[in-house]
């Protein structure tokens, strides 16, 4: 596999399928581990961050379900790759900086990524579609205890797991399930809700995680402490939390649906129209409008899309993607036409 | 023929044809007359109001090309009729006020109306399609001279004919051009053009006459001063101060056509999209997006719409038109949906 080859797959994420999955797009669960004996990423030399590389890859390479993963020296790609990597939500912003000695290992279904020497030594995450953050630990759970069988965690039975930042120390862990709220959001009641989140230490945050700009509706909402809770616990908690959530979202839906039918309606179909029509369009207008087709769909107002569709057209339109695709580099004007283009084959035969 | 016959006939006005039909919607020609010996129409008492109307009645019927106009006492009609008129063009908003006896002539091919009580006892409006405005005048000149026949005029040898507002008294002439100048605004050449207008003693106003702000690139380009020109030179120096302004919006259409392309095309087709698309739409956004539908039209990048069809749009989807359609009150909600609808049905096969 190369990284290429990921242009033409779909990613779980993207798959529009699993519970709830008219709400959520993604559920992700997220460990971070770090060695014994060898300083954390930010400290590390050229031989130790050598070492953690290697180290990391001889256990991947006898974890079974890890077989004919993509092992990445991050060294080797150029910016446009990473871009590529960053927009298909396989790794960090933070992991494509040129320092650091850095690796990525890419499991060929895309559930399954691990940064090497990002902020901590590893960072092991798990991406499911729709709600299903049970599922998506329960498959990191089997890798941590098989990674654990051949490497050294830095352990403290005081502490649990250590780590670089202090609010990842004790599991290591973070779930975060990525949320589709365009009802809530017209409503405006969006912030209510997320400051109701805000309180009881979750945080929010953009398509593109930390320091992203919520837009096109997207809300990824991930538990704040790691600490002083087992694992279970933890998932447990945000799961209720995002429960509560999809409840208003639904119900909000249902009161425009029912009481606001023909701005609904106007708002999802003029997006529609615009996309079937634009010659040029930007990266940000196309994730707004491309939510309301999206509720356009989950509302069954627009009936001859499926989810798939919206969602792979999401991902093909970022930038890097979109260069991918033409095989060359394109200016941001460039882009913007492409993107159109793209836009409106993909959508033409709907009506 | 009665008011409400108008609804299915096409305006001369809005028949997308004449000379420059692609820039110049139509040219008006407006005489002010008043009757001698009768006081302007702010100071008319009632006998007098009637004094003039029952005068300019029984002139107008012994012209022979009136023949079979509507006579229209303005105190029966209702505010929804005087909306209609006036979305016409047929009359202004000062016509509408309730007070001082008013009367409306209108010709049954709404080429030729007659204000009655207005600012003047007469207004005489002669409107033609494109830019014909000695077409306009030389039609004028008959109705003047026939009517001149019948009627007493005030005229004093030193001033020409005496008007209410000092600005008509000479020739009592105006001539107007509505013209759609997209390529002027989109360039941000329009203020330059505008101002350049100003200083030849030249004024501009929206769509709907003295007060009402230029919208969907529409301006109505008409002369200042009445007195101390003979009527012919007024009509040429507005039509070559016209040419001009054309002339200006050709190259610039060509200069967008050649250099800007892709974001003209975006523009158009975006503004056909939304209006195939939108389940509510106000009046406003309406003239926008259709004068980039005329613009698309007139560069023969949308190629299976016609002119006219895009003016019958422009004049069913204003507000009173659309109530005399649906036969009933609608409040402004009402008539955006209504709106939207007759949009996307009459564009609905378009592709």
């Amino acid at each position: 596999m190369r990284i290429d080859d990921l242009i033409n797959h779909t990613s779980e994420w993207l798959k529009g399928s699993g519970p709830y999955s008219n709400i959520v797009i993604s559920s992700r669960v997220r460990l971070a581990r770090n060695l014994n004996s060898i300083p954390f990423p930010h400290r590390l030399n050229k031989k130790q961050g050598q070492e953690v590389i290697d180290a990391v890859r001889t256990a991947v390479e006898k974890v079974d379900f890890l077989k004919g993963s993509l092992f990445i020296d991050m060294q080797q790609l150029d910016a446009l790759d990473k871009q590529f990597l960053i927009e298909r939500h396989l790794m960090s912003y933070e992991h494509a900086r040129p320092d650091n000695y850095r690796a990525l290992v890419l499991e060929k279904s895309e559930i399954i990524s691990i940064m090497i020497n990002e902020e901590d030594h590893l960072r092991i995450q798990v991406m499911q579609s729709g709600f299903s953050l049970f599922e998506a630990w329960s498959i990191m759970n089997r890798i941590d205890d098989v990674l654990s069988e051949h490497l050294d965690f830095a352990f403290l039975s005081e502490w649990g797991y250590l780590t670089s930042c202090p609010t990842n120390t004790g599991t290591g862990l973070r779930g975060s399930v990525m949320l589709h709220l365009p009802a809530l959001v017209m409503s405006r009641q969006i912030n209510r809700v997320l400051s109701a989140i805000a309180k009881l230490s979750f945080t929010t945050r953009g398509l593109y995680g930390e320091g992203t700009e919520a837009s096109g509706n997207f809300f990824q909402v991930s538990n704040q402490v790691a600490l002083g809770h087992k694992e279970e616990e933890i998932i447990s908690n945000i799961n209720a939390l995002i429960k509560q959530v999809i409840e208003q979202e639904e119900q909000m839906r249902q009161h425009l649906f029912t009481h606001q039918r023909a701005i609904l309606e106007d708002k999802i179909w003029r997006s529609f129209g615009i996309l079937k029509s634009a010659f040029i369009i930007s990266s940000q207008e196309t994730i707004d409008l491309l939510s309301m087709l999206r509720l356009g769909v989950d509302l069954d107002i627009i009936k001859d899309i499926d989810r798939s569709t919206i969602n792979r057209l999401f991902l093909i339109t970022q930038p890097a993607h979109l260069q991918k695709i033409e095989n060359k580099r394109l200016s941001s004007h460039e882009r913007d036409v492409k993107r159109a283009e793209i836009i409106r084959k993909t959508l033409e035969k709907i009506s």
